[in-house]
């Protein structure tokens, strides 16, 4: 039957390409995905297998029952994007100012229907349920998976797969981990509050912008000075933005950023050293702040037997020269949530794009669509394997 | 007749409240004060003054002639408004979002209107020319003044005389100098160019947040050890804008920003040592950066007889205590550019409001409405003493 | 026979602790250490052990041949103290000011000649050779071991064993580990060259001061921005020394430290980064600079199979209840060398001295000397565990 | 009786020369200045002028009676040195490691012991009483000024006249000021506490240099940001020491230096801000400080008649071209006491050597010995001005 499938993943690899490529043009962000939501409902509609919309926030979740019994196994794609402005001269660019598919969720959904479409063919012969999880919100925590999960996604789900296309690997590579494999991301938004007045007359003000550097300067000192240099931790601020006009001190500054950690305890000391410096550069300018700290997705442990079902699915699959073990990444999922709940795993799916070295996340990031149909060849891989574990 | 000229206009007080709250609830930004110009060439249209619109740019200039021989003396109002949110909890709050007369030319376009249905009046007495000078764009380099000259609007002018109500002055208390008033102000755009990427990579990227906060950082040396502390300078960045997703490692930061000085080596030497701070840290970062120095308003200073008159002039107003001759001020002003062709000067109505301590360009600024008649009364007074001195 | 010679080593404790306690008082920095190696010279003189001076400098070895043929095992001990004003109450405080035994190494000394006072003893029944390595300046790098080890201290050794006393680490614990054990350690020396010049005109002058804090607070961005989060780096600068006078303008800055690592290209990296910030502080400042940088010692990696004997020993040893594989430490170690060279292991003994907290090189750091005795069963353990091994 | 007293001096330059250079080679540091007050008083000895040592110090005061009754007026010289490291390459560089005068203090004594030579030839026909006054401890806070005025060393004279040989305006150019003419400048040492540790171990420890340079680059904003732009300010750092091992986390900084200002509001502003600052980066991080402010000497501000009568003496004589009044400058100087308490005038004599561009306090300081006899000839100048405008 494998052949089958993979035969027929490769025939619809035209329609994989047009919706990823129509997705593309269509970015929405996160918890704002109600078009794709519905794009994405339709095509369960039309392939005629049963879909409930509007899990947990903008999820979609549809459900193909095979006719032997057997287990029922989640496969998850994410379909929000980010706010970036697409920089790619291409004819499937965005066409949503400052809105972009930078991270692949796009690929990850158009995988997802079409071996959907691809299984419905075969359900006569199916074992198992396979549950298609599509996810809102992975790019903005809280994210779409832990609402999904209270929605009852997971409820008569036994395990989960999902895989992300990552650009940074060649095609034909899948990576995965037996134990910690993504970290803990969350978010912050600190708001500096100085006091205004007129670009001439600094004595009179209390520059928010010169506060909101003095912050910028020492948060550098909590990962060199203060984290165990034997852990691991980034504090990021992502976002700088005070004053709108050239001849007046700003009053306020915001920083929003991201931390990233493998270790609740160095979660802790970053949130205790931020709030230190934050009450220090204030003490120093009369000034005052808030944090608003949000604690985002945990860090993503795969269960070991996942890691082994995927490794063991990539060896049927052609395209796949490499399964390789790897160390942590520091990018947040809420796969992780997952992870938390039922067994299974989370693998990189290799789509470097041969001359596109840009990393996720940046303006001009893109990716290998012959990675789609590996992708799906391994979901589906990892859905029979688990069967057989099972059985 | 000055005693007629000052019962008129008080009993032109309520209109040119009016007026002014009027103005305050219809602010426009520099250049685009398209309505304001409007309404005040209907004003004069309707008093039946002659008047020019479109006076390089968005100026109006309105022209009496009295019925006596005698000099040419332009009186200066600007009209142009900020890019700052009222925060201000009363009826005549702007109606414009983001948008504030928070520098007061709402008051000294109402007392230069005023004023000329006033003189309107006593045509008949009038020795001289009265040249009312509307003003565009003061708050933002180049300015309105620049073109106005250059469109020929000082070509038959012998004086300029012009106020600003200054809300940090007790009303009754009038400012001037016989020399330096006002500082050179620039403005300058910067953009640091560094690499963005994900969040949890910062070692694949080059932070530009983490850039500009260093940049802010070491600007202030420019103030603290390389200028002379003997000299006078203003480095203000009023704007720092960077990112726009907080797990998005910023590739790019904007600081804008005005310096302000008195001395043009000093301005120099700024310029000079902005760009080395930048080259430095570029080079620490492998980044670049482009600056745009945009020199502005050279300074103020006023013509010594000029501003006695203003002096003389203030003795015969009642509501005046106190007319006093101060240290200079760091706000620049285009008003420097009518004193570089023309004698005359500039002086300052006192507008505190009884516990307002707001400062110009703060969200929050207000005047007190009964120095209009004041400025009224002074400008007029000027007027009226420059035609007796060239008698 | 190991019963037998932990017994003599428990009747010896009197002596140990009189030793470490002289040592303690006569602390001598490294390379200068030639009363401490007079000391131990005279030691193995009176016991009557044949033993070599001025090994690579002040190194001292003697060498205790068994009766019985085996192989030939180092166990070594260093013996330089630290440029630190020992700061504690107690009757053995150094007598030197400025100097002081706050790493332990008086310990390990007294610990290395009282065995061999045991082993004296017991020669008629030994297997194989003790070397009883005494190495000297193993705090500062290039190091001790390296020049003894070209001067042949191991030409004849098959392995080597070695220990360090550690304060923070409980009375009857032992760690080590079967990989990396401790970081590479190396040492740079920074000149920035300003131009100094009278305390009240800074902007005659390249102030040095503010130029080397802006390079201190720079380096802190190469550890929190550009090395890889998932690897292990520091960056301390220990000694920031700049002007003499309190209104001189200091025209120069030297900035000494030490960058840890385990991965030579984080060490590249750091050294690559370090430059490039120096260059831009001094293009921000039109100033120059000096960067001497040393590398030191080398990580220093365990052989698997000397950490096993190593373990093995320590559960013949009563006092010891626990033997720990541990994450690898920071603190950099010249034993690095003799692990590229031989095989063997280093391991730390407990010596946690209760209700003293101080870790090591802080001026009240000092040990539980009852660790002396467990330190010594270990050493001789390992080297008749690996007799054993290989008979 | 001006023509002989010129004359004299000129024909005693070699011997002028000669004192110069002696005390150039034997520089003794402020409050130690023993030997220099020695050789002074010896040499009051031999001219036979009666003279008391140990004047609030090491002051020594001589005391010239005229036969014609008039004004007692004193002349004052200052002769301390600096801790600075001499760089020059000529025979009479400094002969003490470490001091120098580089500030002219050598040319000053020089100057006035030669004038009283000089004037003790002409005692018979000399009007009112001259007082030679030697003060020890310029340089050094609280300095000798007071002290020597508390032991009533100004008690019986009528006005009091000094001058600084100016090593960076030309020969020939004498510079005063009827009003402010020196800053006041105040002493500052501040200890950082921190937390001492490892090198390896930054996370266990408060690294005290980060803490410093932390300090350094906030202080910066109290220039730039703090004191108002129209007022005048310095706070320079002179001294940063932290550390004694490259290896070793410092658990101190020490920082020194001084503060220049003509405002006390703004010398009150500045320790507070400072202060501020302090509590602000040890709140951020766990740290405590010590600051210790000393006021040190006032602005010194010159009485009008006092530049008057300098200004009318340096057209009596032939090598001054030119005596202007100057803006302030920075340098604190104590002659402020005498200031505070008596009539007169400081005034600086133009002493630059050609080809020697170096300020005062700097390593390679020297001055054109032709200095001497004008600044001796316009001492003795003012000196016989004030006897006769008082006559």
């Amino acid at each position: 039957m494998l052949e089958k499938i993979h035969q027929s993943i490769d025939e619809l690899y035209p329609e994989m390409v047009e919706i990823r490529r129509y997705l593309h043009q269509h970015p929405e962000l996160s918890f704002q995905e109600t078009k794709t939501a519905k794009y994405i409902a339709d095509y369960y509609e039309e392939l005629g297998i049963p879909y409930q919309t509007g899990v947990g926030g903008n999820g979609v979740i549809a459900t193909l029952k095979g006719t032997k019994p057997g287990k029922t196994v989640a496969l998850r794609a994410d379909f929000d994007a980010l706010p970036i402005q697409d920089e790619k001269d291409v004819a499937y660019k965005s066409k949503v100012p400052g809105v972009m598919h930078a991270c692949g969720h796009d690929g990850h959904t158009a995988t997802l229907l079409t071996l959907a479409k691809v299984m419905k063919k075969y359900q006569a012969e199916l074992t198992g349920t396979i549950v298609f999880l599509h996810q809102h919100a992975e790019e903005f925590a809280p994210g779409g998976a832990k609402p999904m999960i209270e929605a009852g996604a997971l409820d008569k789900v036994d395990a989960v797969f999902g895989t992300h296309l990552w650009a940074t690997v060649p095609l034909g590579v899948l990576q995965t981990s037996k134990k910690e494999f993504m970290a803990g991301a969350d978010r912050f938004e600190i708001t500096i509050q100085g006091q205004g007045g007129h670009g001439a007359y600094p004595h009179e003000t209390k520059d928010a912008i010169v506060l909101g550097a003095e912050v910028i300067t020492q948060f550098q000192q909590i990962v060199s000075r203060r984290v165990d240099p034997l852990e691991t931790a980034v504090l990021t601020t992502g976002i700088f933005q005070a004053g709108n006009a050239f001849n007046v001190i700003a009053d306020q500054a915001e920083l929003v950023g991201t931390v990233r950690y493998f270790n609740v305890d160095v979660q802790e000391l970053i949130m205790n050293e931020m709030e230190k410096i934050l009450k220090g550069v204030c003490t120093s300018n009369d000034a005052s702040y808030t944090l608003n700290y949000v604690k985002g997705y945990p860090p993503l442990i795969n269960h070991p037997e996942g890691a082994e079902i995927v490794i063991e699915a990539s060896k049927h699959i052609d395209e796949i020269q490499t399964a390789e073990e790897i160390l942590p990444v520091m990018g947040g999922e809420d796969f992780s949530y997952y992870m938390m709940e039922k067994p299974g795993a989370y693998f990189f799916t290799g789509a470097n794009k041969e001359g596109n070295p840009y990393p996720h996340h940046h303006p001009k990031f893109d990716i290998d669509e012959k990675a789609l149909p590996i992708a799906a060849k391994t979901l589906i891989g990892a859905y029979l394997e688990y069967q057989k574990g099972n059985a």
